[in-house]
């Protein structure tokens, strides 16, 4: 399988990327390609400090680079030569079977909805964030930002996108899915939520547990929370100032250090076409090496494939 | 002036609510009377034992309690003889100023609007949160979960009713109020946030300073954060949460002690003819003593009387 990575996305392209690699060759899948698509100069000139042999890669040059406070369609449509413009090339013709960046996430995310699009019945591609549970174990909680508004039959799909990913990446046997809400009992909510609550209970395709309350989010009641992008992104960014106060406040806890979001080495964008992983702008070595990781999961479960043949299913 | 307290509300009812009395007769106002509300017979057992003279309070017997499960309208309306109905009626026939109570939320909502009623102009009475900053200042969060569908207009108003209590009753100058959104730009957000942010811009009654990230939340950036009550109770929620897990995991620090929401004793009703006060189930002496200086300062400043200051200037 061929994995393109854009090595100059992030707040430390690219050396960063560079170590991620190196970290990820330890260990590596024989059946793994890597392409590295940036400034060849600069990333040539990292490779041989980072025991990358280049028999295990291939360089291909980018002379643009699309930066973080970019506006998202403008740029992809002025920098075609971009790391992330032609990662979307590859992709799109099939020379790629996954594509990762911690570059711009509006590009991230427009790129895949023109270039590789969603899979035919997703209304909406949507992206989670990982929730760590104080008994270890990941839940996650989507959206957390792509839709600010919704329809109860975009929370239904998150929920259906978000448990394939549980069951075949995070390999959680039948995920729980729970509705994000302000109160457990049926029949409380905002509008959005109290039209969403039956459509998840009578949908055979998920094991949907009820509504879980702001509270539960960190226990261990359920493997996939849905909720709309407002929400789910401002519980993402107050969880991410709580792992920054405790790193401020030298605070070292087991459960609070799973709360680096970084350690998770970014997420996909679910329900288009072929995997796209988008890592968050600070992203380290491990990040970049888990991403990998994470782009080779699902192209050998191939997951857009089962999230196909389940919204065709539905569409019966 | 005379402050109703019901002595029945709380999982700690009557105990803790007497032991909070104990605490504030230590550093009472002179002018304050307290009327305490409740089992007759269970409280008067408990005085002696409190250091509380007969002559400090005045006992009202109520022959029924409203528990916390019940559905708030129907409990009100067959309760007549409930602490929180003779609440109620002690404030709306002006014999007490002011009402607290840690008993049925949902029943304090009912009873507050349907006694002493909403201000005139006043679209939705609010409930609050205080948010623990990391620098040691409080901020206020609201609505946290009464109002879980909002229009523009609401948010506007919390932002007004919020203002005038962190400026009279918290004591900030020219309190900050912020927009709690999904990203930092004006044109950022849903179609609720977008369309709120020209409303707190172009209004004088308040200092508006943007949008506010989830991220931002816990820093010192506004004093007053406005959102929908779907939104604020997930937050509220999870970070009584946070507080949970600290606990558990035995971390002793500073800035998540003051994560523990029942030192503050219960909010306001904010947009009600007169002082009410909610506290939470769990609250102890510490909570009750707390509420009682808050309804103090709440009728000191006639809080009610400048909101309906307010509020009619801007029907002008």
């Amino acid at each position: 399988m061929n994995i393109a990575l854009d090595m100059m996305g992030g707040d430390f392209a690219p050396l960063e990327a560079v170590k991620g690699i190196e970290i990820y060759l330890q260990q590596k899948n024989a059946a793994t390609k890597l392409f590295l698509i940036g400034d060849e100069t600069a990333i040539q000139k990292l490779l041989p400090q980072h025991a990358i042999p280049a028999d295990d890669i291939t360089l291909i040059h980018a002379a643009q680079v699309i930066e973080m406070y970019e506006h998202p369609t403008k740029a992809l449509k002025e920098k075609q030569q971009s790391s992330i413009a032609i990662g979307f090339q590859l992709l799109a013709t099939g020379k790629a079977d996954a594509f990762i960046s911690a570059g711009n996430t509006g590009a991230m995310m427009v790129g895949a909805l023109y270039s590789i699009k969603a899979i035919e019945g997703v209304m909406r591609p949507t992206i989670g964030a990982y929730m760590p549970k104080e008994n270890g174990n990941l839940g996650l909680l989507l959206d957390v930002g792509l839709n600010a508004d919704c329809k109860p039959e975009n929370l239904l799909q998150f929920a259906v996108l978000g448990s394939l990913f549980a069951q075949h990446i995070l390999q959680v046997e039948k995920p729980r899915v729970g509705l994000l809400n302000l109160g457990e009992e049926e029949g409380k909510g905002n509008i959005l939520t109290q039209a969403t609550f039956p459509l998840l209970k009578n949908n055979t395709l998920i094991n949907f547990i009820g509504n879980i309350e702001g509270r539960d989010v960190l226990l261990d009641k359920a493997d996939v929370i849905v909720c709309e992008g407002f929400t789910g992104n401002v519980i993402l960014k107050f969880a991410e100032s709580i792992y920054d106060i405790v790193q401020r406040r030298r605070i070292d806890d087991e459960h609070f250090n799973r709360f680096n979001f970084e350690n998770y080495g970014g997420v996909p964008v679910l329900g288009v076409n072929k995997p796209v992983i988008i890592g968050h702008g600070i992203s380290h070595a491990t990040a970049f090496k888990n991403m990998i990781l994470i782009a080779e999961r699902m192209i050998e479960k191939d997951l857009s494939g089962k999230i196909r043949e389940s919204f065709v299913m539905r569409d019966q």
